[in-house]
């Protein structure tokens, strides 16, 4: 049982964060009383989420964000910055690591921010529950602002967009050159787009066919995600009212991250992303939304933990058997078992 | 309700088929006969899953191994090929559509290649399943290999190393020059690794890497994954051992698939590994393991389903209500609940 000083994370000390962290990482005993503790203190964080495939450059403009976050504004209203470094791709931890050491040395010094990779052999959904887990405590702990970068595609996509407020999408130039390179998909997790490594050949092509596919979808009037608010109102409906919610279009923003380059511009869309959130309602119904999908996740594994428990061990090993020699399919088994248990 | 030709599509007819594909697809309230129908016949074809980032020329490759199955054997032999084109990332059907003419076109003329793509709105986890069903109707037609082509990273490469029991992963040069590009994480759902687009500077030193990470893992002895056999034996207990079982070491291979160059060997390969699973057990074992998943999966679905059946809702508005205003922790709310129902 890890014994959590509430008080000592609340004021910043980092050794009692690290150890919660880790507590919840390693399914300790002890870190479902961490996340009860933290849990009411959280909610007040702003959660940003910034994807993209590899060699985007992803991770050098995370950095460069927390760094920008920190040293533009006066010190008295410096936001505390978390950085949770997310690779559901590698369960080695070596790749993970090596970047730690890079980042480390690139943010060292500046007590405002504070990093935390996560590399694991665990399955995605258990990341994805334990992002969301090291989001609370990091919350709860008093930051301002948590970047959680994760390598994009896939799950991971939809993991992160449903954990953070405003996602970003890193993509970089001439990927473009593929039919399927820019993906319409991303389109719907997007709140910004950045083209990273504009110096490079093809950035502007690449950064004005998202802008096409987005005015695409934009004139799409089905265009809506499950599980993700509208983001442009229908322009006919808008029109017609105008005192309307407040509507937000993607932009598009060139950056060169390693030359601290459109990262100020990023920083603002970012700021100006949570404004928007917070007018239109949204960051409301997107926390609403996130906890009780949180909810019924943790209830689906207790009813099948309680369900196994009860269970004629027998009865299922037959009927097991009988689909493995396909004389029955999963779906009539199933039947077969909720009948008799 | 979809009346289902089971002999037209024994058979071979398409349009049956492809009813039957659209039915399982739209969930018709006729999918389920559908596939109790066929699963008996399933479980002989050979699932060959095709993963990999945009821009690898995975979907030429997967052409090119089509049309190598089916010209470099004798007529009586030839296999009858099945391609499901999954992609994950894109909720329009746009691009696939687009990607489905090119391939046409390619693929055209040849009655012995059945060709079908996915493009869903839906979640990852129902995209998976239908996948898995679309497997089970084209084994139970009779397809004797099915090319399974996903785009790579993340929850899609595991649900593929899950279905397939050959994976090949597909990269292309010059990825090798980020830190992340070549994941660790690849080298865990990799049968066969193929390096497309040889022809590009760098294919060499993407391969070597490729070979390198692959020793790398080969001699840590905690080499093995959840869910997925051990591949290589030990080598000293192999030595000690040696009528033991046969041990699979991925290969790297080169290709040029716009050239067709290097694809007779991996269809060799894919050959070889399919001997690999009958003789080691592997097949079998793959087999139980996935169909179980399948029962659970549909038990899980189906008790939390009956749970919300009998549920007061009052009770669970509640419960809800006081999560939202982070009174109650989603795991205490949990406990709440199911003590109440």
């Amino acid at each position: 049982m890890v014994e959590i000083d509430l008080n000592a994370i609340r004021q910043g000390d980092r050794l009692a964060l690290t150890r919660a962290l880790t507590a919840v990482e390693n399914d300790d005993p002890g870190s479902r009383s961490i996340l009860k503790t933290l849990f009411p203190y959280a909610g007040k964080a702003h959660l940003v989420g910034v994807t993209g495939g590899t060699g985007t450059g992803k991770s050098t403009l995370v950095n460069q964000i927390a760094k920008s976050l920190r040293h533009n504004i006066n010190d008295e209203k410096k936001p505390k910055i978390a950085i949770i470094a997310v690779d559901p791709t590698s369960p080695f931890t070596g790749g993970a690591l090596l970047g730690d050491r890079i980042r480390m040395q690139d943010l060292a010094g500046d007590r405002g921010i504070f990093i935390r990779s996560m590399a694991s052999r665990e399955a995605i959904g258990g990341l994805a529950h334990k992002t969301a887990a090291f989001a609370t405590i990091l919350d709860g702990a008093g930051f301002d602002l948590i970047l959680i970068e994760t390598i994009g595609a896939g799950q991971a996509e939809v993991d992160i967009a449903r954990l953070a407020h405003t996602v970003i999408v890193v993509e970089a130039p001439g990927l473009g050159d593929d039919i399927q390179a820019i993906k319409a998909g991303i389109l719907e997790i997007a709140d910004i787009l950045v083209v990273n490594k504009a110096d490079q050949p093809g950035a502007e092509n690449t950064a004005r066919a998202l802008q096409v596919m987005l005015s695409m979808a934009q004139g799409d009037s089905g265009f809506q995600t499950a599980g993700k608010h509208m983001r442009k109102a229908n322009p006919v409906t808008s029109k017609a009212r105008q005192d309307e919610k407040p509507t937000w279009e993607p932009p598009v923003l060139l950056t060169i991250a390693t030359e601290a380059k459109g990262i100020d511009e990023l920083v603002t869309k970012i700021h100006r992303h949570h404004t928007y959130l917070k007018a239109s309602g949204f960051w409301q119904a997107k926390e609403a939304d996130r906890l009780q999908k949180d909810l019924e996740v943790l209830l689906q594994d207790a009813l099948w933990h309680d369900w196994q428990k009860n269970l004629d061990q027998k009865v299922y090993e037959n009927i097991l058997a009988d689909v493995l020699h396909r004389k029955c399919t999963p779906l009539d088994a199933v039947e077969a078992l909720l009948k008799r248990s």
